[in-house]
């Protein structure tokens, strides 16, 4: 089966990582959001693209949920002595990745191309596409200002209240080569349990994609990140609530209708069956909470389950 | 006394580290090769000039003669997956210095300006000026074609024999700002045991450089790096040869004709007095081999004896 994935980072990683092991994993097109992409110390950082290709080829820090496994950070705690910002916290490994990227886009490359590159050299085998090749960056209005969505995550930890959030760059961004393609020849639609707002939303904000999702007669499943009231991790809940969504599955399948066909739900939410339906789409439920790769992999097959 | 020191890597490190404490480290100006600098993984490295600082800020690596103590090489191993070149060895700490540079550089600040800052960061109380903000490359005539120092050098581990030698840039370059007047104020001006010929070579090949070393009526000393008929450390046997040097005091004396006026030579070369002499330096000998900081402080304070 022809597959794609709409991605984020952490939660999407866990699911992708199942999906690998219970689908063919070549047949497999992840699209990446590259809203919170970051420009760090001179270097093209793209978060998620980097967690969903280490999460694949086994190098993600499952604890962490984000970076290498068994990662260092000399070169952070040596940028401190030149008064250069290390809030983002760069390990020593992770940085070849951006220092690969960022040679490669300097030299010509295009994201997409990059992606590619990286991927391949670490033996990524589904193909991995960034939503776009043009700079799209998710900010979002704090009480001072408009923070990038690295500043608010990281710097601020998430703790400070959004009024509004935008996808600055995404109006004049194409998708990148073979995104509508794949979403076209695709036999089924995977929205990882992501956060709407900020991993998902972008790539849904990039002209043609939402199209392309609406014209599919393939069968679009999501997997909630939401259970009962909160996010099962990240500021999910918070974001929605921003954006005026219902900080619930229900606002998630709003977030994705109409072209959703199905949402999965906690099975902590079947209750909330009745609420997903007024939404528009079909509810299924299973268990959402992948604390290791079992779960990863039970998940995954619930998923294909469902869109059989 | 207003001291001026022109520097190399290594050799430098060890005599400017002896210097710093028997002369006032804030009255000394300390002019480094940049014909080595190089650009690796597309970040502006100079490494004299980072030998310099890290020696003078404590953080160097004694060892190895270069990088920083305690360093670790996780990007570098990193870097291989990706098929990126590996052999300049560059260390997690030392990449922060070369990240930082290459963020003020592209900002518009000036080499001269970025090693001040970075400088001032690690605590350095000399001033440390690179020779030109301009780039001048030293590329030798391999059997293959010319190549970079540092291919040379750390690549082909010396090896290659080595037919000419030249300073690309070199004529089109300016001093960097303060080098010359340095020179022209110094009551003292000290070479630092350094290749001739692509350490202090580079230096002397700036547009102004000898002409402000041949109108000073400061004394100039040289500590020659060649002891026998062999470098203490490193190609310079080599490289005076491949320039048509004799490799001996005599042929560093002849390097720095006619403005040296003295070479400190090691007492083992005491019997080549007269030879050094024929090139129209005065010749004084000391023990000039420094293997820790006793003998780097006996060879400073010897320099400065031979100065008054």
């Amino acid at each position: 089966m022809r597959l794609v994935a709409l991605a984020g980072g952490t939660g999407a990683a866990k699911l992708l990582r199942g999906l690998v092991r219970v689908a063919e994993p070549s047949r497999l097109t992840i699209v990446v959001n590259t809203g919170d992409d970051a420009t760090v110390w001179g270097l093209a950082v793209s978060p998620d693209l980097d967690t969903v290709c280490y999460a694949l080829a086994d190098l993600l820090d499952r604890e962490r949920g984000w970076g290498r496994r068994g990662d260092s950070f000399q070169t952070r705690d040596a940028m401190a002595r030149f008064g250069e910002p290390t809030w983002f916290n760069l390990g020593d490994l992770d940085l070849a990745t951006h220092l690969h990227r960022t040679g490669l886009l300097r030299r010509g490359r295009t994201l997409a191309e990059a992606t590619a590159a990286i991927a391949g050299a670490l033996g990524v085998v589904p193909r991995v596409l960034p939503m776009s090749d043009a700079p799209v960056r998710t900010r979002l209005l704090g009480p001072e200002g408009w923070l990038d969505f690295q500043e608010y995550f990281v710097r601020e930890r998430a703790r400070v209240p959004v009024r509004a959030v935008r996808y600055e760059g995404a109006g004049a961004a194409a998708p990148a080569p073979g995104v509508l393609e794949a979403i076209g020849e695709a036999e089924a639609v995977i929205v990882c349990p992501s956060n709407p707002v900020t991993s998902i939303g972008p790539i849904l904000a990039v002209p043609g994609v939402l199209a392309g999702l609406g014209a599919t007669p393939a069968p679009a499943i999501a997997v909630s990140p939401i259970v009962g009231d909160a996010a099962v991790s990240g500021p999910a809940g918070a974001l929605m609530a921003a954006t005026g969504l219902p900080v619930s599955a229900a606002g998630v399948a709003r977030a994705y209708a109409p072209w959703l066909d199905t949402l999965m739900v906690d099975e902590a939410d079947a209750g909330r069956r009745s609420e997903v339906e007024a939404e528009g789409a079909r509810c299924v439920t299973s268990r959402t909470i992948m604390t290791g790769p079992e779960e990863e992999v039970a998940l995954a097959r619930a998923v294909l389950g469902a869109l059989a």
